[in-house]
């Protein structure tokens, strides 16, 4: 995929009337710039440049024993290895190609696109003063974030079978599923599921899987606790794998039935309703040219409609090689979110949409689906939930 | 050991006589500060403020998801969540802490304590605008240095027991080296190993473990390939391996006898001698009070002494929580290295010691150990290699 990536950000270079893009890094398996496994493909030790130019230069300035392993994997054509110092040949890479701009790896609103540190944000301007380069900085989150959210097909491909497999996990999981059963064995069981799929986690291990249970649970963004699952409690999990670098992020919704009853109580069947026609009505009203703040009032409107409390959080993100994969959000005007409010929804982006309720004396029902935006729409590449799942004792 | 580790942090503020240490991350998962593992035990997704004071307070400021789980690890007794924004909460904690100094965590020249992102200065400042505090930030790479490199007996112990593995992996490969094999295959025995003791590689799968057999070797940061050991080879190994949470990194070397060898020629036992004699003279050298560039002078005066071409990088590194673990490091006085050649040896600290010599038609040999630096000099935490290994067909 890298290859063709970086093809891929010479077109939005052109788009963007940007001369030269830097991915200025050192140290990177300690502080990982996501730009590496986008457009790089391997870590290096000492400081480094990876430069790719509008007219498809693609140089490589690296410390001597870096060398081989990007050498290897051919993804930039000219590598200029140093061992004293970066200065001299990075300043003379400038002096030959001269650019009037240079886009840099950092951003205040996009995580994805904000892999330069601070200390070597000092480093570079250091490198470049007394040159006219130092002034010629600009971020480069608008080609970060265009690279991250226009899908090509294999990447497309890889997230579809992502989804298909966290959903056919879900499947084999309903199965299994006990009243008394606690939010570590629940886990445990989709941990032994994931194993015997070959796959592995979408994001870090303590909350992932993550299992919430009845009405006292985190409720998100938490690890599974030994609270069990008892008759009368909403169940949710929220959980993402990786096929070959590509993420799902899916969450599903069970009631534990009580004795004797034989579906779950109006209120819940309430609050599983709203999610369900929230995610339906916002997947209606996505489309290209749409903000994000629009789409996120239309299933916050209508949870809110309904006499429920707002959820906390933004409606859905974008997904690919991470969970959260940066840039464009389906989220309210809220300080947190910086400018992503704004944000205009493209075709061949993929969206979460994942509302929550939090029906009182039984828990949190929450779904979360993921959408690829089409031309005039968007379709999704999880098979949605539509009927609250029941588990019995 | 987050909890001792603030402890120490706390008492470091005081040393250093500065009032507060702020860690300010977000999407930690993404871009990953490695003081998150030091002193938080827990990523975060929106803006988040963890604050130490010289008087011992411990404040998270962070998304009101992210509160669960950092509460449930209950290293920061005041968890002040967020849903909007970070702003009102975090002035306010400010006002009320009032700190004359704020060490805050990025630094130009210690890649481990520089986890914070140019796009995250800028919202800091951004969000002290108008405020007293803008003016009164500092680096906190004194801080994080100390704390990292002042090791904890418990941190000394697994640092140990991932060298005493190590080592012991090495003897068990040693007896299943044959001529013929390529270094694909070499570290694949190497990972086989580790798996069978339940370990978990120091670095990157890319190059952990780390194979170069042979005179065309890459020799140092690369991937294993099909390259064959042959008769006539220097082959070495670099590798390290992780014992709850802290790592060792060392290399070996071994000769492949030619037929009728009973041992290398004298040019290989040359090249090996300078390397172990290398490294016990650093070591007898090394010690509290001498210089990082002091100590790589010794080895790379004794190879060059020799008639050897030099080592294209540092003579050895600090090592912890992380392989490169940051600060202090045993270098010559090279651009690259920034300020820390002059760093000053401390009792507690651990380095690597890792000469290198080419030996023409034959590879490199090069071997890693590491020390502790006690009251007076230093002690090795792994068996050091006196003797060439051989390789029979």
């Amino acid at each position: 995929m890298i290859g063709s990536k970086i093809e891929q950000a010479v077109g939005i270079l052109k788009e963007l009337d940007i001369d030269m893009w830097l991915v200025f890094v050192r140290e990177s398996s300690a502080v990982h710039d996501p730009c590496i496994d986008l457009v790089v493909g391997a870590n290096v030790t000492w400081a480094s440049a990876f430069i790719v130019t509008r007219g498809g230069e693609r140089i490589a300035i690296l410390g001597s024993l870096d060398k081989a392993a990007h050498e290897a994997l051919g993804h930039y054509p000219v590598i200029v290895p140093y061992v004293q110092g970066i200065r001299e040949p990075f300043l003379e890479t400038l002096r030959r190609l001269d650019p009037r701009s240079i886009a840099v790896n950092f951003s205040i609103n996009d995580e994805t696109a904000d892999g330069l540190t601070h200390g070597m944000y000092l480093l570079l301007q250091d490198l470049l003063a007394g040159t006219p380069y130092g002034s010629r900085l600009v971020s480069s989150e608008g080609i970060v974030a265009r690279l991250r959210s226009r899908k090509q097909a294999p990447e497309l491909a890889r997230i579809t079978r992502a989804c298909e497999e966290t959903v056919d996990l879900f499947a084999q999981l309903h199965g299994r599923l006990r009243a008394g059963q606690t939010e570590r064995q629940i886990a445990a069981v989709m941990v032994e599921i994931m194993e015997k799929k070959g796959l592995t986690r979408a994001w870090d291990a303590d909350h992932c899987p993550a299992v919430f249970t009845g009405p006292e649970s985190a409720g998100a963004h938490a690890g599974p606790t030994d609270r069990v699952m008892e008759p009368g409690h909403l169940m949710n999990v929220d959980f993402g794998m990786r096929v070959e670098g590509y993420c799902s992020d899916l969450q599903r919704t069970w009631y534990c039935l009580k004795p004797g009853e034989s579906a779950p109580p109006e209120i819940v069947m309430k609050g599983f309703g709203a999610i369900r026609d929230a995610i339906r009505k916002a997947g209606e009203f996505l489309r290209p040219g749409v903000k994000g703040h629009e789409v996120d009032a239309v299933a916050r409107g209508h949870i809110t409609s309904l006499g429920f409390a707002e959820y906390p959080h933004a409606l859905g993100h974008q997904i690919g090689r991470q969970a959260h994969d940066g840039a464009g959000l389906l989220c309210p005007i809220w300080e947190r979110y910086g400018d992503k409010p704004y944000s205009v929804v493209e075709e061949g982006q993929c969206y979460t949409i994942e509302p929550r309720v939090t029906v009182p004396g039984h828990g949190v029902a929450t779904m979360e689906e993921i959408v690829v935006v089409t031309k005039d729409g968007c379709r999704y590449l999880s098979k949605p939930q539509t009927e609250i799942m029941l588990v019995t004792g």
